[in-house]
């Protein structure tokens, strides 16, 4: 309940923020964030402020610098992806072309800090700064490794966590520890905030992985097997070749990644998955991770109010398709 | 001399600076900055600091980030201007493509404020975040004008003089001020610094355009009369603008903009320049600026130890071709 109102309220604030800049670059910045999205990361910042503070607004300026590093990344990403849409209408970049976006980024990164500036006066201040510089780099370095496995065959379930923990996981750590931060909370108990920002990141990655190829729901609004159809190294793909021997691998990886008709590839891929037990398997590692939230979870409660986390956690778990 | 020492050792400073991040990352950026130029930006900022303190290694981190910040948007203009080569070697852009070339630029503009960590714990800190924040968001303001100008076909002074000062000038003026600032000047000497980081970044552009087309000395080592075969609108095309009644100057947009053979476009430009006689109008024009740039000189002396700022200045206003 309180989630809900402390959410409502932050959307009007996002909504009425007024961005000081040349109109040419805060109109795609705009646009792109009023394309909506879920606004996880600015409710993580609101859950985490909330389990320590009650004067919510402290904390908008911080969870408004959380949502639009998101959109700044999906910004670039748009155009190393070569992506003229998002969420089924025209992205930044398709829209106003490359330069454009690559300079609206550039500058709504920027505008990061300028909103932090309401923090400056604060002792955590510095604390802010690094924090999130620290996890912007991460973010960036995520993205590089994500490209870099495009171009390799093999990948590792240690690579691809890291990669996942820097490209996802690590701008969820920072909404939560920024926000707890910002609560006051005390520094021993920052670390369990990180912590639940990893899992929630990682399983969040594998579920997608996973519903990408097993859920046959609509309102996914995806290709079924998008990952297998454009040879992403998903979690899947990873744990078939954990499963395989050398020789079998070897084949295997031919066959994932070759010219073939996409039907046949398909039916041969889904073969080898059935029989390996993949979606047994995937789904085993993600309760994992789930076991893992629920412990961290508990230990949060013991000096924090998570009713708005484990909502949040409740809803990221919850998507069936 | 003092700008001598002071400036060899913050080179091997800069050197020897290592960049704690992803290699695939580091690499692009490590490149860039190799690439040399005359580290005209770090030196404003020894500059400004010496006039005031003589720890000079207090600031070395402070001009690092500069000198950072104007290699991420070379890298970022390089992938906007379609650029491959810069300073006749591959640019970021040409040597690991566009994708890299965007991350590690955004990588690169995150670094700068990691740098800036190193002050943390003094009290202009938060003036100094700011500051370098206003700057990075105004270079990008003064870039989207700059391609905003190349689908326009008059462009007023002001506008090109807003643009410079954006582009160029908010740079040096922030090297500048910032210098002063980490040495505790007076806040009411810092104008002073703003207001000549804003002449020399305008009279340095002017005199950029006027060499591209009357200098012919080679090691310039452009392309003599770029501007005009590129159709750019620099400070000469405007100053005739200004000249030309409105029919005369529908004429004079039209032949500068025409598919024209070069050879015949070039000559009847030359002829409408010669005509209203640019050359001297435009040279009026820098040396107006110059003599601002001496009284503000004369005004900073007052206060502060100015001989590096001195012969920064007049090895700027030296460059004969």
């Amino acid at each position: 309940m309180t989630f809900v109102i402390m959410s409502r309220s932050f959307t009007n604030y996002l909504e009425e923020s007024q961005i000081d800049m040349l109109p040419s670059l805060a109109e795609p910045i705009a646009y792109t964030l009023a394309s909506g999205g879920k606004r996880i990361r600015p409710r993580l910042v609101l859950a985490a402020y909330g389990a320590y503070a009650s004067d919510t607004e402290v904390v908008f300026a911080l969870a408004r610098a959380i949502e639009y590093f998101h959109n700044f990344s999906l910004i670039h990403d748009d155009i190393m992806d070569d992506a003229p849409l998002r969420r089924g209408r025209p992205s930044a970049y398709g829209k106003y072309g490359a330069d454009r976006a690559i300079l609206s980024g550039d500058a709504m990164l920027v505008y990061c800090y300028r909103i932090l500036e309401e923090y400056q006066d604060r002792a955590c201040y510095g604390q802010l700064i690094s924090g999130f510089s620290q996890m912007a780099i991460g973010v960036c370095e995520g993205q590089q490794m994500d490209m870099e496995f495009e171009e390799r065959e093999i990948i590792q379930r240690h690579e691809y966590i890291t990669m996942i923990s820097k490209k996802t996981a690590d701008l969820l750590s920072a909404a939560l520890v920024l926000g707890a931060r910002l609560a006051s909370a005390p520094e021993d108990q920052l670390l369990h905030w990180h912590r639940m920002g990893q899992l929630l990141g990682v399983a969040f990655q594998m579920e997608d992985d996973w519903l990408d190829y097993y859920s046959d729901h609509p309102a996914l609004g995806k290709q079924k097997a998008g990952d297998v159809i454009q040879k992403k190294k998903s979690i899947l793909y990873i744990t078939a070749c954990e499963k395989l021997d050398s020789a079998e691998r070897s084949r295997f990886v031919e066959l994932y990644h070759a010219d073939l008709d996409t039907k046949l590839r398909l039916s041969q891929v889904e073969e080898i998955f059935e029989n390996l037990s993949i979606r047994e398997a995937v789904r085993a590692d993600i309760e994992g991770y789930k076991a893992e939230i629920t412990e961290t979870m508990k230990v949060l409660s013991q000096f924090a109010n998570i009713v708005a986390l484990q909502e949040l956690a409740d809803y990221l778990a919850g998507r069936k398709y």
